[in-house]
């Protein structure tokens, strides 16, 4: 396993250093382009830049890619330009995130709206410095969506597969919005089951993370129905192991390797398929405790970590690990059958187990 | 004039029935693909349906559908089809707009995260309902632009066409995020100039709404370089004079006929050549009148109706209407001597005739 891990994270990193320095590029024209209008628009544009730049794994785009590569081994320059599309369409709803959940940090730094708010504190003064941040945070949000579009709609590729290339890129967004407007209302209903997380999940990261950047890829380099469906065997559970995966560090993970400061998601009150399952089987009591905790501000380091050990206790943990390796065996199993080309098809197995066994 | 103007309004209200025709049946099958979610889903669809058929002029997607006509007579009903995707932008556009601005109207009726607001108190409680309002608004904005991708990609044009249309749809909400942030400024830093209003007319107005939509008509239906020239050589000076007349109506127009309270743009401040002229030829005295009525929330009709005296008596009024003729003039000409086909032709001069004597 050690090798494989070794592979999968450079080869991770050799294709975040491609992206990174075409979203540069890319970023570098754009600001170009807001220069021409004003010094405002300039500024809003390289604080969109410095936001996308500051970090991030870009497994969107590295799955765009890889979805390309099963398929073509032409033109690699071109898929990696067109790949940064969904690493906009990322920054663009990570904004509208930000500001719908009034967070004020992101990647270790201020999210994008309190870094507008501030700006507008130095250059106009404090009063209603927030609502002018948050207003400017929308519109780049809009703006960035608009700069992925027109990223795929220049992309280098035939017309026909770039077509079809952006009516995906625009069901991903339609998902991920979906996703959100049940998201939002399970929070406010306070009730949640495992059917409602589980469609959370598919809209919000198997469809936006996994299956919809390797289709657009595929697309791009002329797939086929059957394609796409070897595509969404690998990628829905893979997503789901993904977000699991996710769930499992937001609660035990460490801070230094997650970037999340430790029971965030329980402060958050996160609906996790880790906590659902754990309220289940637990004793009046025990559940109490969970509830007590979900979503408390002020939630203790003790009172986390009973949490912990009743996840624990309940078989909650165990059940969420199974189930991301049955979901991980489930995608590597699509994509072994397939007919995919070698290069691509090793890759995407070798990143299921990453995400299996990820810490980060 | 008279029949010329009443032909004008008979086409307008047919496209208008037409369009909508194709809107509700749009949103029908969105609010079936919400339902397949689930019921909240569900019923943020069937607002934003409400939201976009509740009243409009539908110029733009009138403008996309005369585009095309310039150039073709094939598939009326696909262009037809096609021109949705205009009005779903600028529905997306306008619940971002509402949300910014804290309108709480919008045609007459509750602005879109007024109406979640309602959605929220009706079935989860009073607590923090705006913000949840807001919150399901920015989404569903979002899921609107998305819509509007959506109808262009799967449009049953030519892939090449299709692709350069999407590429000048990006283009427009990118114009629009720009002018928009150039606004946003402009109102907080309290100083603006001719060369700043225009810049934001062009790409808030002229952009958005008559080139913008004229071109992605023109380039489904094969458009050349030399063809979009035309159509930039009238919707520019068209989009000045239509936005120039909007306030001038905003100022002086009658509430029935425009549905704007009177002299809501001196309430909100909004800055117009009107202002900015009459500003320029006006007295110290006329000067600190002007400036204490605009942005007052309190005006009343009295100050109101002094600064209209003020607008007329420096000349600003009749500098307006000069400017609006001057420029439906230069955008009638530029269409006049194109060898476009003569039905759209003589609807683009019409309409720009209607553009500069419409009271509403």
């Amino acid at each position: 396993m050690r090798t494989i891990s070794a592979d999968v994270n450079g080869l991770l990193a050799h294709y975040q250093t491609q992206i990174n320095e075409r979203l540069e590029e890319f970023f570098d024209k754009k600001v170009e382009e807001a220069s021409r209008i004003s010094n405002h628009t300039r500024e809003v544009v390289i604080g969109t830049k410095e936001y996308t730049l500051r970090g991030g794994k870009r497994l969107r785009p590295i799955f765009c890619i890889l979805g390309y590569k099963c398929l073509s081994d032409h033109n690699p320059e071109a898929i990696i330009g067109a790949s940064i599309s969904l690493e906009l369409m990322q920054s663009s709803l990570l904004i509208h995130d930000d500001i719908m959940d009034e967070d004020e940090l992101r990647r270790g730094k201020q999210t994008f709206h309190i870094v507008c708010k501030d700006l507008c504190e130095r250059q106009f003064g404090k009063n209603k410095a927030l609502k002018f941040g948050e207003n400017i945070a929308i519109v780049a949000g809009d703006l960035l969506e608009a700069y992925g579009e027109e990223v795929l709609a220049k992309s280098p590729f035939k017309s026909e597969h770039i077509k079809k290339a952006l009516a995906t890129y625009a069901g991903i967004v339609k998902n991920v919005g979906y996703g959100q407007i049940l998201d939002i209302t399970a929070e406010r209903e306070g009730s949640f089951n495992e059917a409602e997380i589980l469609t959370i999940h598919k809209l919000k990261t198997a469809s936006y993370t996994i299956e919809g950047p390797l289709h657009i890829g595929a697309l791009l380099a002329g797939a086929s129905e059957a394609d796409l469906q070897i595509l969404s065997n690998y990628g829905i559970p893979l997503g789901l192991a993904f977000q699991i995966q996710d769930d499992i560090l937001g609660l035990f993970g460490s801070e230094e390797k997650t970037g999340k400061p430790v029971g965030s998601d329980i402060r958050e009150g996160k609906k996790t398929l880790l906590i659902l399952h754990a309220l289940e089987k637990s004793s009046k009591n025990e559940k109490e405790l969970i509830v007590k905790a979900l979503g408390n501000e002020r939630v203790t380091v003790e009172e986390i970590d009973t949490v912990r050990d009743i996840v624990r206790r309940t078989g909650s943990l165990d059940y969420s690990k199974k189930l991301v390796a049955e979901m991980t065996d489930k995608a590597v199993q699509a994509i072994k059958i397939s007919d995919f080309r070698t290069e691509a098809k090793d890759f995407l197995i070798n990143i299921a187990g990453f995400i299996g066994d990820r810490e980060y």
